[in-house]
């Protein structure tokens, strides 16, 4: 048998040979360190056997270590399920980026967070007592016989059959067939948590029956599992969609619409804000703004060359009849050459900036959707640039300043610039015009230099239609996503063939820039909710001011005076004239995350001053309302940005 | 033969009478007037025999005798179309509102406007000669010997025949399939004028061959035709098509997509603005704005009823695999309920308003699209209120307040009210609740008489769910339709099951009232079109203000100066800098209807004064800069009202 090491040797061993033969082979201290192996790119147990192929030895503290012992945790927690519920059923398995999960099915009522208590206590025993974890070889017959009163298991077996053989982990009375690797023993998942369930569809369609899934983390060291928690905690309390419920921003129905959300009146009131604001940001940057449909005859993307890519992305076309098959749009900028078509263009033109808040539709698999970041019906703050080939480089410097500008004002600093050219190795990969690519990287290059940003290159990342920048943020959950993203196109205008009149009275092609600054209204709204906590600042908070009578019948007109005057103002204003404790209506103020309560008892209402709480502070203020009408024209005018 | 007459008195007449003997027994001066019968509501000619039934005798002057008057033009038309060209073909002939036209083909090029004084002059001819046009019946085999080189009046006589035999109208050597009904004779036509042509696909179906369809009018005096003509001049001048491709507004690709249209950046200027008024507007009186997804599951429009009643209208749903159809909803109600039933509702939230600029699809043929005013993809200013039944005159009455003050900054002055009730004959075909009709119609009633505003009832105009109030306004076309509405709608709560908790601690269902103030955003933006012949007051005007430079190398930065500083008030506004003498820039500026030209030369500059012309007058007025910042302030203070 022959294995070939990641260094490139390759090594012979007798037929038979484990990953524990293999790693001893080497050296003791390497043995010792091993938890398991990785043949082929798959990971192997310790005490599997092995044949021909690549052979990696993977140790403790390795991320392979760690999901290898991730699948060990799982397993511990089936066969600690299996015993304290003899009936339960188990559906997949497997590893997060955090941790483990299994599925779970119990008739007489699914396992909740009641049962953690008891189900992490048998886990622990089972830890303690480090049972070993044996990998098996069953007959088909035999593993069926083993999961013959639990369907998922007798269609998982079947699955993974293999010349009538089936491989698992046998754990106590428990066999395992879905993890596809364990370290040696229960013993080595020394430090896990049982953390949180959640509804989960059998492999994923909503057409199935809905399991029950068990969610933990497990790590070798205390401090590790700590760091995840307070991670997780900190990860919760950022989440846009634990947010977006307690400020009650938005919510999906999926009984009405998967990943189709509706935006309550306050989430709604953030979204206009935006809107307004990008919509008149790149108008005064010489954007011109349109609405164009949202649907348009397939033809339109085979042209574009969506239809042929990107088809598994795309809602199904609709047959009206007469032969016209529409199609909801994946992308806006088959629309937007539309409008550039609509006049012969001359030189002068240029650069032609189209712009739109601009619906589409994608088709995302429902396993994949979350709140409002990952959506199947969105609105992009979509941009397409016509530009000669001349022009590309003031342009792409022009568009940065407006996204510099615009992250500035949102407060954005948390990000990194990336800049994305073709492999050159694989050039023929790439829309095919040398000189274009080579001219148009320096150029990108050049304005980054020029306007003194710091970036990273990343040779092969670009699109197959151009170079492009992508803006990288991080997101709550410790990711990375794009949030902005500039891209050259030579092919669209190519496809569609684009025009303009040169100064030289002949006609040439155009170069295509895609931009998007905010994303879409979903994703931005996420990302910024994240970001701020929820305690918008004051232009985008659904409500800016919370007016609070110290007496009801004392206070209320004076409450009212005040919030009326505010209104006028164009100010987000209620008084709070519930039958309520001032108290309480002070910290519902600061539950909601209002960025202003105004308490005003009789020294208010005979000075004409107000007493102020900012969100998220203890003391408080008293001024006269005038002034503070001018921290208000001073919070909206500056977009409270940090530093002004 | 019994004839029944319109009085009701029935009379006996011998077998075979024709329309002008039963004329004839009543009075020499009927007989003398009367051009056609109507036989159970179907035209028949003079000459036609008649058998049981009602029957009324036209008269020349009337609306069907002009009906009468045009399907005679159209047989008039086509004979002296068969005499010059003996291998045209026909299509379907008929009336319109203002006259009428014929389909044809002709395979060696189709007719068009070079052909219409050579048609003129034979149609003439055989008015003159006073040419009989009989009535024929015909044996099927004989009919279809007569088209057999024409495939659509073989179509035609194919469906017209009944019991093996077919009517028509035979002039000189045409016979015409198509006419329902014809004067005695050619010489009726007196004044009549072929008027234009377009493409008309046979039978209305783009999958269909496009045939030439010829379009003309006729009238008994010549005053009548001139009235006519001059009023299709004026819808010419007002036609919001015709505008908006001046304008550059809109336009559609029926390639890419019929009924969809795409908003150049004028048109989408003024829908912005637009937008904008009305939800600040509706904020400002209590709505609160949400955002809601134009996709729901086919279930949710078979549970509000749209799906066993309106499906035809709708779009065809869109099947996502795992058993979910996605439908693109035809209405926003539903999606407003969802909002609704986001949380328990107290009598204390209500009246809750919900508003949004909802987007919509319904499916229109596509012989009916038009323009902006007719269209498959559509943006509603729409809003639905939750109220308790006590709360319904008072909502109402806010609501048209509301409608009342929109009206008035559009300058809407050209409409009515109409207050529409259930049929008190037939309440069976309504919702079934009388106490609950009774009640709401005399509150209605008594919210209109309360405001002082006139209006007119309209019996059996209610919706099935409840009743309604409609804004009447005219059409460029003469026409009259609905621009806003209030509609009470009892059922979709039922359905839906909505409640709120009254102040007694129990369950109660609200009444909704659906209400659109501006319209969608197509259907008013056409109108708005119609009503300012593209002359949009400051506030609306794509463009509100164009500098000319009289000399562009001493004015030019002076020009620039001005405008910099007008954008920086959010001016829309741009210096003509093209090498073209300045008159034909102050002719583009009105032709482009700017609502306000600067022209600034040496005297301008050093005293720092504008010289304005405003948008139709001829003399210009020069003032200090600042002076004409506050004309502009007040124009979008006041929305250019006439009155302020």
């Amino acid at each position: 048998m022959e294995l070939k090491f990641p260094d490139g040797t390759v090594k012979e061993f007798e037929d038979g040979a484990t990953v524990k033969d293999v790693a001893a082979s080497i050296s003791m201290s390497l043995a010792k360190k091993a938890v398991c192996g990785k043949l082929d790119g798959k990971l192997v147990d310790l005490n599997q056997k092995l044949s021909d192929g690549s052979i990696e030895i993977v140790a403790k503290d390795s991320d392979d270590g760690r999901i290898a012992l991730w699948h060990t945790a799982a397993v511990v927690l089936a066969a600690a399920l299996h015993d304290l519920y003899p009936n339960i059923k188990f559906g997949e398995g497997g590893v997060t980026e955090h941790g483990f999960y299994f599925d779970t099915d119990k008739e007489d009522g699914q396992v909740g967070e009641a049962d953690f208590e008891k189900l992490t206590k048998k886990m622990e025993e089972i830890v303690k007592a480090k049972e070993k974890i044996e990998f098996v070889e069953y007959d088909l017959d035999e593993a069926l016989k083993l999961v013959e009163n639990d369907e998922y298991q007798t269609e998982i077996v079947k699955e993974n059959a293999e010349d009538g053989k089936v491989y698992g982990h046998k754990l106590l009375n428990h066999v395992d067939f879905t993890s596809p690797v364990s370290l040696e023993d229960a013993g080595k998942v020394k430090v896990f948590k049982v953390l949180s369930v959640a509804g989960a569809y059998w492999k994923g369609a909503s057409s199935n029956p809905m399991l029950q899934r068990i969610y933990g983390t497990a790590f070798s060291k205390q401090k590790e599992l700590d760091e995840e928690l307070k991670r997780q905690q900190e990860a919760h309390e950022r989440d846009h969609r634990v947010i977006g419920n307690n400020l009650d921003l938005f919510f999906v129905d999926p009984k009405v619409g998967a990943g189709l959300p509706y935006w309550m009146p306050n989430g709604a009131t953030i979204r206009r804000t935006i809107e307004r604001y990008i919509i008149d940001k790149e108008v005064s940057w010489g954007y011109e703004h349109v609405y164009t449909p949202i649907l348009a005859n397939v033809d339109l993307y085979k042209q574009s060359g969506h239809w042929d890519h990107y088809r598994e992305d795309m809602f199904p076309p609709m047959d009206m009849g007469d032969g016209e098959l529409l199609e909801l749009r994946p992308m806006n900028c088959p629309s937007h050459i539309q409008i550039y078509n609509r006049h012969i263009r001359s030189y002068r033109d240029l650069p032609l900036r189209i712009a739109e808040l601009g619906m589409m539709h994608r088709y995302e698999k429902s396993g994949a959707l979350t709140g409002l970041s990952r959506v199947r019906e969105m609105t992009l703050n979509d941009g397409h640039t016509f530009v000669t080939p001349d022009q590309i480089e003031a342009e792409f410097k022009r568009t940065l300043q407006l996204m510099v500008e615009v992250y500035h004002d949102f407060n954005i600093n948390d990000y990194r610039f990336r800049l994305s050219y073709r492999d050159p190795k694989n050039t023929h990969k790439y829309y095919d015009d040398d000189e274009m690519w080579e001219k148009s990287q320096r150029m990108l290059k050049a304005a980054m230099d020029d306007l003194g940003l710091e970036y990273f290159e990343a040779e092969g990342e670009a699109a197959f239609y151009g170079p492009k920048l992508d803006v990288q943020t991080k997101t709550a959950l410790g990711g990375e996503e794009t949030l902005s993203t500039i891209q050259l196109d030579f092919l669209l205008p190519e496809r569609f063939d684009l025009k303009y009149v040169g100064a030289d009275g002949e006609e040439h092609r155009p170069v295509m820039i895609h931009r998007g600054i905010v994303s879409t209204m979903e994703r931005f709204t996420a990302y910024l909710t994240e970001m701020y906590k929820g305690a918008f600042p004051t232009w985008l908070a659904p409500k800016q001011v919370e007016v609070i009578p110290v007496n009801l019948n004392l206070h209320t007109d004076y409450a009212r005076k005040l919030a009326s005057a505010l209104a006028a103002r164009q100010i987000r204003v209620s008084v709070d004239d519930r039958n309520e404790k001032m108290g309480y209506k002070i910290r519902q103020a600061q539950v909601n995350k209002v960025p202003y309560t105004l308490v005003v008892g009789d020294n208010e209402k005979e000075q004409g001053t107000v007493t102020v709480r900012r969100y998220g502070q203890e003391k408080t203020e008293t001024m006269a309302f005038d002034d503070f009408k001018k921290i208000l024209d001073h919070d909206l005018e500056t977009y409270s940005r940090n530093e002004d």
